[in-house]
C-alpha cells in the first residue's frame, strides 16, 4: 500500500462521561443518561470530527451492590444503546454505530435481525459487540437463579456468533429480483436455510431481513480472557481493550493477532482499539486542571464502590488511606482484577490513591495534557505496535469530546495520522475492512 | 365532557401499503420494505395529517409456505419495526409510535427495557403492540420444534404482560434526585424490586431504565380470539381489529367493553380501533379506478397464497374460478377463517373472487369513494358505536396515506371528528389515557 496507515478512532459515549464524578460536573446535562437530544449533539460531534465510529457499552441490570452506594452513582438507568443508535442513525450519515448486546441471554435470531435492520437503516454503519454476561445480578432478571460457569458462556457465545453471521448470509446480494412486470420479487434460489443444530442452539433461518450494506456488520468484542481472546480471534473485527501500560498493550497486540493468524485469518481483518481516558486542554497545565476538579469530586464510597465493581471484592471495611489488602483470586475469569492489583502494589498505593487511579478511565490508558501530549502518545502507542486505533473515552460530555475534536484531531490530522475526510460511506469503508 | 369525542387515527405502515399487489404499482419505491428515508416520509406526512400513532406490524420468519410463492410476495424481508420506529422518533416531534412484540420467544425484561427507551427517545410516544406467534415457522427460528399450545402461548403472554408492566414501576417519578451538590443520584428508596416468580418467568429487577414521560408506554393488542379478548380486557389500552361488517364491529365492541368493565376497569380505559382499508379519490370514479387499477396486479399464486396465510388451507389444487371448498376447522384458534369462509358462501365467491376480496384489506373492511364516502362511513361506524377509532391502511404508500392527508383528514376535521392541532406532547395525551 502507498497510502499511509491511518488510525481507527472511537467515540465511547458513556453518561455524563467516563469519569465517576463526571454527573456532578455542572458543564453537562442533569439528565445526561436519559437526554436523548444531548446524544444526538454528541453524535454530531463525533461526525463532525470524522471518528469511525460511536461506541456504547451495555449491561442489562442496574448497577448492583448496596443501596448507599447505588445512590451516588450515576450509571444506573438509562436508555437501551441500540435503540438509542437506531435513533442516532436517523439524524446522522457516516459515522459507524457500534453498540453492545450479550449472548448470553438473548436469541440469536433476535440479535441478527436487529443489527441488520441497524445496518439498513444506517446504510451500513452497524456493529455488533458481542459480550457474555458475567454479573449474576444479570442471570437474576432471566429467571437463573446461579449465572452459568465462563466456559459455558464462551461456548453458547462461540455457537451464537456463527448462528448470527449465518443468519446474516440468508440472501444473497442479487437475491432481490424486484421485477415489477413479471411479478418476481425474489429469487428462492438465492435464498439459504441455515438449519442450524447446535449443542445450545437450535435456529432453522432464514432472517426476515434483507442484506444489508456492508453485507454483515462489523463483529467487535472487548474480552481479555483466553476465552475472550480465542473467540475475538475467530469472530472479531475490532477489539477493544483496557491496557493500563504500553509494554503490556503490545503484548495483547501481538499475542491476538497471533491467533488470528493461527485461524488462517490475515490479522488486518481484525482492528485492535485499546480505550484512552483523555483529558486535553489548550495546555498541560489546562488539562490537569480540568482533571484535578473532576478528581475532587469524587466520593469515597463512590471510589470503594467502584474498586468492588471491576475486581468483585469489597474494601470498604479496610482504612481508605491504608493499602491495599490482599484480594482472593476471582472464581470468574476477570482479567482486570489482576492488572489493578499489581498496579497498586507496584506504585504503593493506597485504597483511596488507587481508586483515583483508576476512578476515571476504570483500568483503562489515561492521557492528560496538551494537544501535542495527547498526539505524542496516540502516536507511540500506533507506531510501536500497540493500536490500529482507540476508542477514545471523554472524562465529561460534552466537553471532552468537543476538546478532543477541536484540539486533537487537528494535531493527528497534521501528523497525517487520522482522515481529513470520510472516503467511504460504510463503517466497513472507514475500517478498512473487506465486505463480509 | 363538554367536549365532542373524536376519533383515534392510527396510519398502519406497511412495506409497499397493504395492497398484496402494491409493491407492483410504480408509483412508491422499488425497494420500500427496506428504504428507510421513504418510511422518514411517511411517518412526517402522518404527523402533518396529526394521527395519534403510527403502527407496524411483524412476525419473526420470512413469509412462509412454497417458494413459487414466496418468489412473488413483497412482504418477506423487511428492516425490524422496533428498530426503524427508533430512527422515526430522531426525525418526529409528537407522533405516537407502536410496533408488534411478540411474547412468545423474547424475553420480559428486554421488551420493557426496549419500549421504556424508546419511550424516553421519543419523549413519551412509545406503544407496544402485545402479540403471542402461532406460525410454527417463527417456532424453528427459536430452537422449538413444535410450537406451543394456544392456551400456553396466552398464559405466558398474560404472565409476560404483568412482568412488563411491573418493570416499568420499577422507578418512581421523583427518584431520580441528581443534587450535585450532596452527591446523590437516586433515591434507593425510590427503586422498586419487582421479584416476580410465575409459572414461565422468574425476574428480578428493577429495570435499568429511568421511568419514562408516559409513566409506561401504552399497552396494544389485536388479538380476537376467546383468549385474546380476555388478555386485552385486562391488560390492553388500544385494540386494533379486523372487522369486516358493521354489525360484527358493533358485537365486537361491545363485548370488549363489557369485558373491560367487568375487570372494573373504566371502558373508555380501552380504545378500539378497526383496521379500514381505505382507497380515496376526488371522486368515487378515481377512487374505483385506483382500486381496479391495483386488483389487476395481483397474480393468481398471489391471491391463493394469501388465502393460505389466512386460513391455514391451501386452494391451490382447486379452480380457481370454481367455487370455494369446504375448508376444515383449524386447530389453532384463527378467527378469520370463518370470516372469510362465510363471506364467501354468503356472497357465493369462486375462489378467485374470494381472494380480489380480501387481497388488499387482508379481512379489514374496505372503503373506496369520494372523500365524503370515506368520511360518512368512518363516522357510521364512529357514532354508532363500533369504533372508538380506525388504523388506516393505505392501498399504496405513499400515495395512499398522501391522499388519506390531503382529502380525508379536512373532511373529518370539517365535522370536528377529528383534531385540527396536537393539545399534547405524549401517545396517551393523544388518546385521552391517563398516566400509568
Amino acid at each position: 500500500m502507498t497510502q499511509t496507515r491511518q488510525m481507527k478512532l472511537g467515540a465511547f459515549l458513556y453518561p455524563y462521561g467516563h469519569h465517576i464524578a463526571a454527573w456532578r460536573d455542572p458543564a453537562g446535562p442533569i439528565d445526561a443518561s436519559i437526554n436523548f437530544p444531548s446524544y444526538i449533539e454528541l453524535a454530531k460531534t463525533a461526525e463532525r470530527g470524522l471518528f469511525d465510529l460511536i461506541f456504547m457499552a451495555d449491561s442489562v441490570t442496574v448497577a448492583g451492590g448496596d443501596n448507599e452506594s447505588l445512590r451516588r452513582l450515576s450509571y444506573v438507568a438509562w436508555i437501551d444503546p441500540f435503540t438509542l443508535l437506531s435513533g442516532l442513525a436517523a439524524v446522522t450519515s457516516r459515522i459507524g454505530l457500534v453498540c453492545t448486546a450479550t449472548t448470553t441471554f438473548d436469541q440469536p435470531y433476535l440479535i441478527a435481525r436487529r443489527f441488520a435492520s441497524l445496518d439498513l437503516t444506517s446504510g451500513g454503519r452497524a456493529g455488533w459487540n458481542l459480550v457474555t454476561s458475567s454479573n449474576p445480578n444479570e442471570a437474576s432478571n432471566f429467571g437463573l437463579d446461579k449465572h452459568m460457569a465462563t466456559s459455558e458462556r464462551y461456548e453458547r457465545a462461540f455457537e451464537f456468533a456463527q448462528i448470527v453471521r449465518g443468519l446474516w448470509k440468508s440472501w444473497d446480494d442479487d437475491a432481490f429480483v424486484r421485477d415489477r412486470e413479471a411479478c418476481v420479487f425474489s429469487d428462492p434460489e438465492k435464498l439459504h436455510v441455515l438449519d442450524h443444530r447446535g449443542r445450545f442452539y437450535k435456529v432453522r433461518g432464514p432472517l426476515n431481513v434483507a442484506r444489508s450494506p456492508q453485507g454483515q456488520p462489523v463483529m467487535v468484542q472487548a474480552g481479555a480472557s483466553e476465552d475472550g481472546k480465542n473467540l475475538a480471534a475467530e469472530t472479531a473485527e475490532v477489539v477493544f481493550t483496557a491496557q493500563p501500560t504500553l509494554n503490556g498493550a503490545k503484548e495483547f497486540y501481538d499475542d491476538l493477532k497471533s491467533r488470528v493468524s493461527a485461524r488462517n485469518r490475515d490479522p488486518d481483518d481484525l482492528k485492535i482499539m485499546p480505550g484512552f481516558f483523555i483529558t486535553v486542554g489548550r495546555s498541560k497545565d489546562e488539562a490537569i486542571e480540568k482533571y484535578d476538579r473532576l478528581q475532587k469530586l469524587i466520593h469515597p464510597e463512590v471510589g470503594v464502590k467502584q474498586l468492588y465493581n471491576l475486581t468483585g471484592f469489597d474494601f470498604s471495611g479496610y482504612p481508605i488511606d491504608g493499602p491495599v489488602p490482599d484480594v482472593p483470586p476471582t472464581k470468574e475469569g476477570s482479567s482486570r482484577t489482576n492488572l489493578l492489583v499489581d498496579m497498586a502494589r507496584r506504585n504503593g498505593l493506597t485504597i483511596r490513591q488507587l481508586y483515583e487511579r483508576i476512578a476515571g478511565g476504570r483500568g483503562h490508558y489515561q492521557v492528560c495534557g496538551s494537544p501535542k501530549d495527547v498526539a505524542d502518545e496516540m502516536e507511540r502507542w500506533f507506531v510501536e505496535g500497540a493500536a490500529d486505533g482507540f476508542n477514545v473515552m471523554a472524562p465529561v460530555l460534552p466537553d471532552g469530546l468537543n476538546d478532543f475534536v477541536d484540539l486533537v484531531i487537528p494535531e493527528l490530522q497534521r501528523r497525517k495520522l487520522f482522515r481529513t475526510e470520510y472516503s467511504g460511506r460504510t463503517l466497513r469503508d472507514h475500517l478498512g475492512l473487506r465486505m463480509q
